[in-house]
């Protein structure tokens, strides 16, 4: 807060609030609450729906539950009171929520202040908790694709295969998914944000499967390959590419390295190996409990990563028309090095 | 567009882009595209990841796609050219790119209006194709409570039960969950937002399941409750005034009655049934391609309904510490009553 030179922070992006308050099991997806945060003071505004969970999840925290029936825009004004002040909004609130605070700020000493990512840059360092939430939420998502390898045949279509997938981690206990898993074959593959469809797997093809749980509020993220039958030589080449990109990466990943350059490390090997300019995304991006975070391994990152840092490494070529491939691990930069979570093997899968 | 006194509007809400668009099976849950609508042309922004599926969905349709790579604001402006203009946009969009969109205009002869409910209002009025949508998210909905209703035993919890009903609706057609599903059991049933636990069912409970399919873009909802066993009369008592809370509305449903009156009617029936005050939210909501949609059936509603409207009717009643029941259909107000699409029944389900 003196960094940002504010004496109160409005916090409403949902997932930075569950990040403040670590209350474990009371969020849905609804985006109904709200906080101001001040050196002393953390209150959080929410309804009748939610209230009694609140109060129960924040006992013995810091964090005051107000559940009274007002606005946010009018807890807010309560909260701050009448002294001269800068409080800091978050430039994700709605243009709608911005003009209720300034319609209840009018007559006060109040200057909103317009910040974006201070916490989303807290929230870049992951504590052994959080390390310890994405393993277990990795160690489902390992089990799924070991499941799906097994399960996986010729006739049936993506959306088979996505439903099951879904359903292993759901049983094995996943609260719930990181996103909607990605089953795309052959061609479909080449999109890399296929929606899985009615299309059937075919033997020859290769099938990218992109997909993770949520463990306790924190996501896990993986890619693996599925090839139907012995895959030709392109294929074959393909892939040896995307794995030597993927283990060089987590082979370089440290503290002080720079994301941009892991990422151009990435794209060198791809180029390199005949496959330049078919990736048409970043390396990788971090996780937490969003499940793209910061830091991001790309281009637009020039900043040395730090040791908590969580992030996916995923190099990927896409032939439209012909195939997609993917190798996606993720992991932790520790002090000297990667810790990756991933478990699954970097063989080809050829079932 | 003549109601606003507009000349363009910016859109990037993206259930107003599934609905003015009318494109399926191509969006996703990213907040991934904008688009610009005046008198004479839509064009829709999206990027690469997006561009060769929506270029196919846009096919005969007068819809144009631009997936070049820049922002949204500077798309808004190429698309809007030189003209003096009043730009209509949501104040749904976050004030970031509030701030990028008035930065792009800096030099322009532009003038942004600030709208909410434009198009979310158009939306109101629901088509026969958007019915059947609806009817066939609902008949997943309804198979779905039939299969669970056979499958749930006292000693389950609550998230088995959960996994068990959303995994049948999607091997059962649904593209997806409407939302994430509620069941609660004994007193967790009095919380109308409970999150699914490890909380197992017990003899002599009855059991809140709130839940929906959706299916081609469009969602379902309802809610049936199960007894587990013989309720005592308490129970029973409350759930018959539930039951004609619900089926009084039903009756009463027409075109030009007002929302505020359909909720007041419930709140009627539960007061001379001894449960007044025990119901804490509106009666009902519409329902389309988001799950909460206009027009409400709650106070805060005092215009009359029109032949089209979908809306649900969920008269609930909520015992803290002891138990909550609610009864939810939903269907369509036609020109002389409301069409029910829930087809399970309004008995007791006693297992």
């Amino acid at each position: 807060m003196a960094d940002l030179k504010a004496d109160a922070i409005y916090v409403r992006d949902q997932s930075n609030l569950r990040w403040l308050t670590a209350f474990d099991g009371v969020f849905d997806d609804e985006d109904a609450h709200a906080m101001v945060v001040t050196p002393g003071c953390a209150v959080l505004h929410t309804d009748s729906r939610y209230d009694e969970a609140f109060g129960r999840a924040a006992k013995g925290t810091e964090v005051r539950i107000d559940g009274s029936r007002k606005t946010h825009a009018a807890f807010a004004k309560a909260a701050i009171g009448d002294a001269a002040a800068t409080l800091a909004i978050e430039t994700s609130i709605e243009l709608g929520e911005y003009r209720s605070l300034e319609k209840e700020f009018a007559d006060a000493p109040i200057r909103m202040l317009e910040t974006s990512g201070v916490i989303v840059g807290l929230r870049e360092v992951k504590d052994a908790d959080e390390v310890a939430r994405m393993k277990a939420a990795q160690a489902i998502t390992d089990a799924a694709f070991a499941h799906i390898a097994a399960f996986a045949k010729p006739g049936m279509t993506e959306r088979e295969v996505q439903i099951e997938l879904e359903d292993f981690m759901l049983r094995h206990g996943a609260e719930g998914l990181a996103f909607s898993s990605i089953v795309a074959t052959g061609a479909n593959g080449a999109s890399p944000h296929a929606i899985p469809g009615e299309t059937m797997l075919e033997a020859g093809q290769c099938v990218v499967l992109d997909f993770g749980a949520r463990a306790r509020g924190y996501c896990s993220d993986m890619t693996r390959m599925l090839f139907l039958g012995e895959p030709d030589e392109r294929m074959r080449r393909a892939y040896e590419i995307i794995r030597e990109a993927n283990e060089r990466v987590e082979d370089a990943l440290r503290p002080g390295v720079i994301g941009a350059d892991m990422h151009q490390l990435a794209e060198d090997v791809l180029v390199q190996g005949g496959f330049g300019n078919k990736m048409g995304h970043g390396l990788g991006h971090g996780v937490g409990i969003d499940i793209h975070e910061e830091p991001v391994l790309s281009p637009r990152n020039k900043k040395p990563l730090a040791p908590g840092n969580v992030v996916t490494v995923e190099p990927g070529i896409y032939v439209a028309g012909e195939f997609g491939m993917r190798l996606e691990d993720f992991g932790v930069v520790t002090h000297d090095g990667f810790e990756v979570f991933t478990q699954s093997t970097h063989e080809m899968v050829i079932i």
